[in-house]
């Protein structure tokens, strides 16, 4: 991986540039390149940002930074635990910078947090450089598992989850698998008869193709599929998804919220499921 | 203004960049520079972006494109008018991009649209090349007024208004007055003793104190005072906020929303009222 050709010194200054697609870059001005290391993986950048605070990059995407972090790994684990009733075993698939399994372990009904990430390296940074979206994770329940999350779910094991949480990166590296029809009917396997899963779903802006797929082939596995929302401006275009795939329950419980939380809240579990008429077109969907 | 500071050749390509305070740039690659000259406000630009299509830009920062300005143009209008259960006359200050005006005359209960906008350049333009955004508005009921929009409201009239909706751009430059308590009470004087008026009420996360001071002028004048959300992808960090402030009404009627938009729908009228955790804070609200 050429660092290079995202991070450069310009006079005293330190910029680090996302390019999204051939069309648009974003810089951000940098304070300090705290940690960059190639991973059997991929490459991990700890970048100190001026705007944003420490970040993680990885292959020259943004993950995760301190300032904007909390929306998306908030959004991504308590609408589904606030969907089902009585979750015990949590599966996270992926969410190296550890935000979610965080997120998840809020809920002292949860008994088991099964975290299956590709690449150690990942959470060793983010454990080390970006405490304020780790938090240092050290839950017992959290069961740190080192491997492929695709061929995770291929095996057959004594339990099954009542909830998946899919925090994967981008359909390019190593989560390519991820998106795939048959991980999702693995996903569905390993799953309670009322157990249900959440991944993130691309942005309807940047890359629609990718999203309304996700949601079509989640349509082939599960008999309920919801998609709901939010803003995480470090995005592409701010504008994310998430999608979720339910063999039971369908409908949040918002009154029965109660987590201490930077964004979600009652009202937002209830109305991030309001999509606009251009994401509902794009989806075919009324 | 030194149009080369934020337009630049780059081989055969063409780059705008947007800067964002000082240690954020957004780079978006451009087809054609269609239009670039200095009117007596500000310099005035529109560029073919291959991501965002035609874009207007004024003194280096985007107001509208033709991808995604529909979706501050829905927000700022048929929200407020949704709330208002009548209106019948209608005052825009600013929104030279005409995509507000074009927005308010789809209701046909609307008998006058006066829209005062400080530079007639900038409609101009607009009519002539972002027609996806203006409509080519040519709606009798629409009454062009080419004025400094604070000068305007403090006027005396022979008649009141039931909905203002101030679509200024930021607060630097022409605008500045626009987001001061003197023209709020301006606007509070031409409103219908049941009048309300919405402004565009800038970013949480990129000018937070500029959004929380117009939050408190706006609670120093009008009795009810009501923020809502959106995502802008081609602003700064995607979330965009709006301001309400009304002598009576409050609540939205979305079962009554029945115009033909592009992103506004029932769902979203009674959504966008839902603020995230960190937005109460800043604004010190439950």
């Amino acid at each position: 991986m050429n660092v290079e050709k995202y991070l450069r010194k310009v006079g005293d200054e330190i910029w680090f540039t996302e390019f999204e697609k051939d069309n648009l870059k974003i810089d951000y001005r940098i304070k300090e390149v705290v940690y960059s290391e190639t991973s059997p993986f991929q490459h991990i950048l700890i970048l100190d940002s001026y705007d944003y605070g420490p970040m993680l990059v990885l292959d020259g995407a943004i993950q995760t930074t301190t300032r904007d972090g909390y929306i998306y790994n908030e959004m991504i684990t308590h609408v589904p635990l606030n969907i089902h009733p009585n979750p015990k075993n949590v599966l996270i698939i992926g969410g190296g910078d550890c935000g979610a399994a965080r997120e998840v372990a809020k809920y002292p009904g949860i008994e088991k947090i099964d975290m299956v990430e590709i690449d150690e390296k990942v959470v060793e940074v983010s454990k080390k450089y970006l405490k304020e979206v780790s938090g240092n994770l050290s839950d017992p329940r959290v069961n740190f598992i080192f491997d492929d999350g695709s061929a995770y779910v291929k095996q057959k094991r004594d339990y099954l989850y009542d909830v998946i949480i899919v925090d994967s990166s981008d359909p390019v590296g190593p989560a390519v698998k991820l998106f795939e029809t048959e991980f999702y009917q693995d996903l569905y396997n390993n799953l309670h008869e009322d157990g249900l899963m959440v991944c993130q779903s691309e942005s309807p802006i940047y890359y629609p193709e990718m999203m309304v797929s996700i949601h079509r082939r989640l349509n082939n596995v599960f008999p309920i599929v919801k998609m709901y929302m939010a803003t995480v401006p470090t995005y592409p275009a701010g504008f994310w998804t998430f999608t979720i795939g339910s063999k039971k329950y369908h409908e949040p419980n918002p009154e029965a919220f109660d987590k201490e939380t930077k964004y979600v809240n009652k009202e937002i579990i209830k109305s991030c499921f309001s999509l606009p008429n251009f994401v509902k077109a794009q989806l075919n969907i009324d």
